[in-house]
């Protein structure tokens, strides 16, 4: 089958790699019906991350069972199943807990599970799924050609940023800032204002993604950074910041520009990966009683409460996908990415 | 009057200082019936935060009014007050959202005002309080003799444990380890008992301090720090981790423990004054999931509620107090606390 692997940095290539096959018994065979690359991808394009040797890479996907394991009972072939970015068993205790992303028995897209079978990455045409009936959410009854971004967007940017919200504990009535306007926080203002906030404070530069951040329910749009866009949301919120702020890129700047644009007595959600900065300043946090909560988000719990709106078209994450290519143009939607010339790039193998 | 005055590191004197008069129409003047010495008085007493000159000290006291400006209305000369350890107005929006501590017209004892009065300190035997109607609570009815460390202890400590307790979320059911067995410490055991959590585990080497942990609710003592404590913890909570961590010490090294002693997608409340560690480790709690929320404590908004368990004997916070002696010996009363032969001294003027 077709895959894709990074070989460098802005090195990406779409190759042929063994077909996937059921090993364990309890997992799955799922034809790739749309992948997409995510923004953290573009660490190891970008080389902040560094590629010691070539491999899978990709993490979202969407698509149809094509075969399952003995074991696996919540899933069979037929099923149109959301991937989340990552394996978990949906019943260890961090799994109830909430907390899927730190499944005792979980793993990620692209690296051997824990029983020594390999997950293939997402952006290919056929994945091996370990741990199928934990992992793959099926969507009931037919779907159609026109849900299928809305749906890819549950493998991960609309989970994450609905996790920044409820993170943020975001409640109706609160005003909310917003710090990145990549596809994560786009969905950030779709989940803040379905959880019922009225102010929503865009922090963005770009004119297409004002847009959509507008569409998506930005009261407001904040362009300045630094203490100028710290004036600039305590002007919208009563002189005193926003009651909830997430941070949605994960850079230090980032995560200080969301520090002090909270309210005393806010709270920060984050879901930006860590990247450049690798401490919080606490005393900013401690004097002002600003909180931060959050991290790798546990979409798969999420997909159960988000895809009814987004079956329905209560909500429209599928936006986010500004540009559409085949699997086989895979480095372009890398370079698109990277040169900002789309906001996220949906993938048809 | 008499009053404590710093001079420098480890030089406690008690003076003859101006005594207090009314200047700004909303102003009262309290005779202190007990007041101590906090954790964070230590500080300056340790020469850890230098000092420059000398000044008054203290920062937690309880009283009688004695006179009252022409504009105060909810405390009257005769009434016994309790005063949080800071002074807040009550009325502006970071008190109505609950973070008094950040009143837009507060300020601390021991320093001018924001319309040029001064503060007295409150280890002294009258305090000039500044925005009277906002800072202090009356206690209603006749005071008795054994209410006093009770009472004494809402000024600061036992509200702080509470707003540990709070910031981290506890809920009935939850397991919370608590990281310091000094005053703050054991008052969150006491909070997190009332809020209804099953497993409380208190991290503390000293057998006096088990003992009182014991006595407030703590269901198991972790001896070990570092790794080990970490792995105590986890021993006792089902190999995850506490669901809540409050930390009540505030070094690099506390908040480590605390972080590390959480589960997945558990919550650190956090009330410590930062010292020593400048920034918290952002992958630690971003790959688990690990909130950290709490900051300086707004105490006056915890008095209301916690008063009545207090007054009827339901909580016994006052039983930090392990050492009670007279204004003059405050000298002695810092020794012995940093010494650890006293958990925390109660002052008699």
């Amino acid at each position: 089958m077709l895959a894709t692997v990074i070989h460098d940095a802005r090195d990406i290539r779409v190759e042929n790699v063994p077909d996937p096959t059921l090993s364990t018994g309890g997992d799955a065979i799922v034809r790739v019906v749309a992948a997409c690359v995510c923004g953290s991808d573009l660490w190891p394009y970008r080389g902040v991350v560094p590629t010691s040797e070539p491999h899978r890479i990709g993490h979202e996907f969407i698509g149809v069972v094509e075969a399952v394991g003995p074991d696996v009972t919540s899933v069979a072939a037929g099923d149109f199943v959301i991937a989340p970015f990552y394996v978990c068993d949906g019943t260890c205790v961090n799994c109830r807990n909430g907390v899927s992303t730190s499944c005792l028995h979980g793993g990620w897209w692209g690296s051997d599970d824990q029983v020594g079978g390999f997950a293939d990455g997402g952006q290919g045409e056929y994945v091996r799924v370990p741990l199928a009936d934990g992992t793959l959410a099926v969507v009931p009854g037919p779907v159609t050609e026109d849900e299928i971004p809305g749906l890819l967007t549950l493998s991960d940017v609309m989970g994450t940023g609905h996790h920044a919200a409820v993170s943020a504990g975001v409640q109706p009535g609160d005003s909310v800032a917003v710090v990145g306007d990549g596809a994560v926080g786009l969905c950030a203002i779709i989940a803040a204002k379905r959880l019922g906030a009225t102010t929503i404070i865009a922090m963005s530069r770009h004119a297409d993604r004002q847009a959509l951040a507008r569409e998506f329910g930005a009261t407001h749009i904040v362009e300045e950074r630094g203490d100028a866009g710290i004036e600039a949301v305590r002007a919208l919120t009563g002189g005193i910041g926003a009651d909830r702020v997430l941070e949605c890129v994960g850079t230090k700047e980032s995560m200080d520009q969301a520090l002090r644009s909270a309210r005393p007595g806010g709270m920060v959600g984050y879901v930006g990966v860590p990247n450049g900065g690798p401490e919080l300043p606490v005393r900013t946090m401690f004097n002002r009683n600003v909180g931060v909560n959050g991290g790798v988000a546990p979409v798969r719990g999420y997909i159960d409460e988000l895809l009814p709106d987004v079956r329905s078209g209560a909500i429209q994450p599928g936006k986010v996908f500004t540009l559409q290519l085949p699997l086989s143009e895979a480095a372009e939607a890398y370079a698109a990415m990277d040169e900002r010339r789309a906001v996220k790039v949906l993938l048809r193998p």
